[in-house]
């Protein structure tokens, strides 16, 4: 059938997993291991990132979801009565159908520009309370969330979280780092932010897995051991704690392999420039000035179903009442053929 | 190395998963699919689940973990101010690090018996919450939970889950199943009570993956479609929807392909019958009458050391101050080496 | 001493309680009556309620502060998964220290002008959810939050709360009213909402006592009985239920007594429009168009210390660099002497 | 009305105030007063308390009942994942309709006798999750919880609260005091426990207005100050700072000048006992041992008319199929009149 073979751009989680994991799921299988993620496993992938990160003293927990990640660490990082500041469209902010107000916590939402706040306006956050009479009825920002990637795919500079992540501590606040998709931020040439600056720019951090070439899984990452005392614990008694640790070690202990997570995001970033380019090319206005692996174009409402014809999208958001903002997703598992078709459609548009 | 060979019996979640399922993960990995749990093998999975439970319109939602389902699903099924009747041995009473009452409901624990309630003493807790003057100052019960088999690997007759049922219906109390290791009493001649019972004596149960032979999941199950709605943004709002939602799809798609659900459990139990008999014949007392994959013995602790030398048991608990219960728990994977191995040392007793 | 004649507009909570609640409370002081609300006092304070607001069947409950109020009826109204609309400068979005969210509800805070939102973007709040693909990811607005008076003291006029209460009726959300200073709205000749349209108009509301002439004390009102089973175990679960409910009792029987609670805010009003007049031919601009019984004016902060020399007022906000926005507060309580004093100091200014 | 002259002892709150708590809310009706605890008369309230107990530093905060007194300390004092022991019988197990659970944190239940938890039981419930080696998955004790008087009316020697206390300290938990009815136990001959133990004993504690001759109230009292950090915030959060903070300081401020929180509870004792005389006189037995203000006796059921006629009690629990055990409770408000009149009956039966 012809639409089996349309190309699928939809999102970075479409597929199973990178076949190292595969591979090494299906030598392992009969191994017995200890449960909970005291296995050897993940103690082999806790030692391989810690190398990468450059942070011998890391400790790391393994998690299943991004959602359940920022979840588990915000509520276990912050005192009952704090808030975390977040970018209005921030994963927090809006798409974890209220996950951090669950755990009790307010977003402190602040304005954002292409996904990113400006250390300006999160001082003002910080300062607003601060500075008011009345702070003590009113939620204590305890904590600056970013992501990196944004969820419109742009990067914060090194200089940039350099300067958020003292103002944080000047003011007393965690800095905490959502990096469901840096995998993408580390393929992509534009990107000055290395794994080894994570440990000391962050109090908490987790690498994503699940968007980048895992079935499932993100490692928690706090470079202070003893940060949070009984992680463990709170994984359990937020439904959070896998009885096979193992499936997340073994994924964690392949991505960190040989350097594959540094790696793993290259085709993507090569096949998202590539439909930039021919986006471009065929006319399309591009958004937010994304230079990871996701690609977003202005398309007048009447040019979708002849888009849609070529390549499944993803809907963004309506830009106004006759043009919609697109998303083309690339990801570890992308194939030059698929892109190849896209960019020759587009070439005749 | 000797030790490597001394065969292992302390959980059923020591090794990976049913070859099946590593085969059909390999076969699908690079389809895309839609995420969270809309994709076709979690639909494929779904009718195969309800064929099994004769349930055709039953609503079928697919989670990570025992701990996790418990606690979404107890908490999306009770009012804020109910609580849940359980065992004081049942897991949610005593094993997860408190998942029930971080969701904001008391778990109202009634004396056990080999890990099971009588339905006397559930009615006798409920009616002291009925007949209380004071009622509305306390916690209403709004569930009874059981699990089967139990922690202590009983099994309830149908007639006793019937007369429970009954119960709780009668007094406006939902019924739920945690089956965990529901694959275990399938597979054990002494269980009466089959998947094609389930949905008309439970409001809300979930079928065990973690433990019967998959990597990860749970089977939650609502016999009748809508009984709590918006259960995916209940889901989403704990923390518990895996994005790649494809990946426990693919799994209960295995485990109810052809009835492999219903055949998983006869090597753990027969290996399980095997241990109790050669424990037996050794002078071991066994305990709480297990059936089923987990088999207890009451063990002077002079002679553990030598115990542990032929093979990996579990502490359970101890009895006196010169006795301890060890469990030997087999699983879907337990191997006949294994077993006989065991068997053959127990001999020499 | 001189300063304590200076006058003081703080806020609406200086003093005590009206003189009849004082003169009640001592005069059923050895009257034994039962606990928790279910008093002959309660129950009087109920039937007068009732009779006020014309609707027979109204099921009333006292809570003992705003912030309470708010927290409790609002947990009690929403689906887990819920979230609440308001105006980002609503006491529940700002000055209750989160004590929503600790609930699990996330405040979805809507644009305000002079501390009122408008139907147009309180729809288009929830078209966002409604129309978002991706709705199951996020907080499902359940309920329309309103102050009346705002924060700001601005009113409502009936024909605006009416066009909010058909929308939210018609896309199945509760509309809330918090009254906490209900009675100065019907002290204000601008306003048109009687006691009479809150039953038809909103699901939910509370009746202010603490800032109009009690000791303590909301009037939990829900129209139509039964809207929220249970509650009574609700309010003693979340710590809200006073064992001598006769102390909210008696004082809203006063407070109801006689139209009481429709008088009581007459004075605050008078002084308040005598406080703006002379603020005015000051020369001051006032802020907001607040008619009710807050006050506020734009003061360059070269003029703060002579004013403080006047008055005691409240700190609002900083206007810009050079100018602060203030507030007099005047209340049930303000003595004609204090408003005579600082008029006189004004026309001085 | 006859009826309303028969004598009632149905709880400690069936009257409103102390008289010198009305006087002087009178005195100071129109003296304005900062808000939310930050008064004068608070502020004097809390020298005096410091100076009863004899604890210059003690940081004391007022809330407005028992049950959330505990729910707020309680949740205050504890990490998430702990839980807090306390008797089955124990108000915060029973009695608070799972306001402890709605925060998050599982009461551990031990056996009581006569309301009182043995040191013996409470050190095995935490030598039992100390010594589990799965005691990562269980919910940690974190705080003992005791009530003195206990809900039975009986008290622990000061010897006991010692052991208990320095056992707790041992263990890294901490040791909490519901002093809902403390003032009982201070007019009680019986009571070994004074004032100034407490500091040393406890490191949370409340002192009971409610019960003991206010409107509402309680008095929180942390020893080392900076306990808790921004309790202020968190009383807020919960919906537990009053607006008038000034009804709580100056309750407490009567309450604690010229130690009448010392003798306010002598009447009730005195009556208690004269009870508790003329009820074994008449021939029936005592249950609990309690020598405080609540009497407890045994009473066939044929009996219980001809006693309700009497005087009105308060049913407490069935003791078998013939048999019931009423509750007579006295109180600061009790006059000898209507004891008399129970005693004059009672010599008659």
């Amino acid at each position: 059938m012809n639409e089996t073979k349309k190309p699928s751009f939809t999102c970075d989680y479409e597929e199973g997993a990178h076949p190292a994991i595969l591979t090494r799921l299906q030598e392992t299988n009969w191994c017995k291991a200890a449960g909970y993620g005291l296995d050897e496993f993940s103690e082999s992938a806790r030692a391989r990132i810690r190398m990468a990160i450059d942070c011998p003293d890391a400790e790391i927990h393994f998690l299943a979801g991004g959602t359940q990640a920022n979840a588990v660490m915000i509520d276990a990082l912050l005192a009952p009565y704090q808030g975390v500041i977040a970018a209005e469209s921030g994963h927090v902010s809006l798409h974890e159908a209220g996950a951090i107000e669950r755990t009790g916590h307010k977003v402190l939402a602040v304005r954002q520009e292409n996904g990113k706040m400006s250390t300006a306006d999160v001082k003002a956050a910080i300062g607003a309370w601060e500075d008011d009479l009345n702070r003590e009825h009113m939620v204590m920002p305890g904590m600056v969330y970013v992501t990196h990637p944004t969820e419109f795919g742009t990067l914060y500079t090194l200089a940039e979280l350099e300067e958020m992540s003292a103002l944080c501590h000047e003011h007393g606040l965690r800095f905490y780092l959502d990096g469901a998709r840096f995998a993408y931020a580390l393929a992509c040439p534009e990107n000055d932010v290395a794994l080894t600056d994570l440990p000391r720019l962050f109090d908490a951090f987790y690498l994503g897995g699940t968007k980048c070439g895992a079935l499932l899984g993100e490692a928690a990452v706090f470079p202070k051991p003893g940060t949070v005392p009984h992680f463990f614990s709170i994984q359990k008694q937020h439904g959070a704690l896998l009885a096979k640790g193992r499936l997340l070690g073994i994924q964690f202990d392949e991505l960190f392999r040989d350097g594959l997570y540094e790696r793993i995001g290259v085709p993507a970033i090569e096949a998202a420039n590539r439909i930039r380019a021919a986006l471009r090319q065929a006319g399309f206005s591009l958004c937010y000035g994304s230079p990871t692996n996701q690609s977003f174009a202005l398309v007048a409402d009447s040019d979708l179903p002849r888009l849609g014809s070529l390549a499944v999208y993803d809907f963004w958001e309506k830009a106004d009442a006759d043009r919609t903002i697109i998303r083309f997703c690339t990801s570890w598992a992308t194939t030059s053929e698929d892109v190849d078709a896209l960019v020759a459609a587009l070439a005749q548009w």
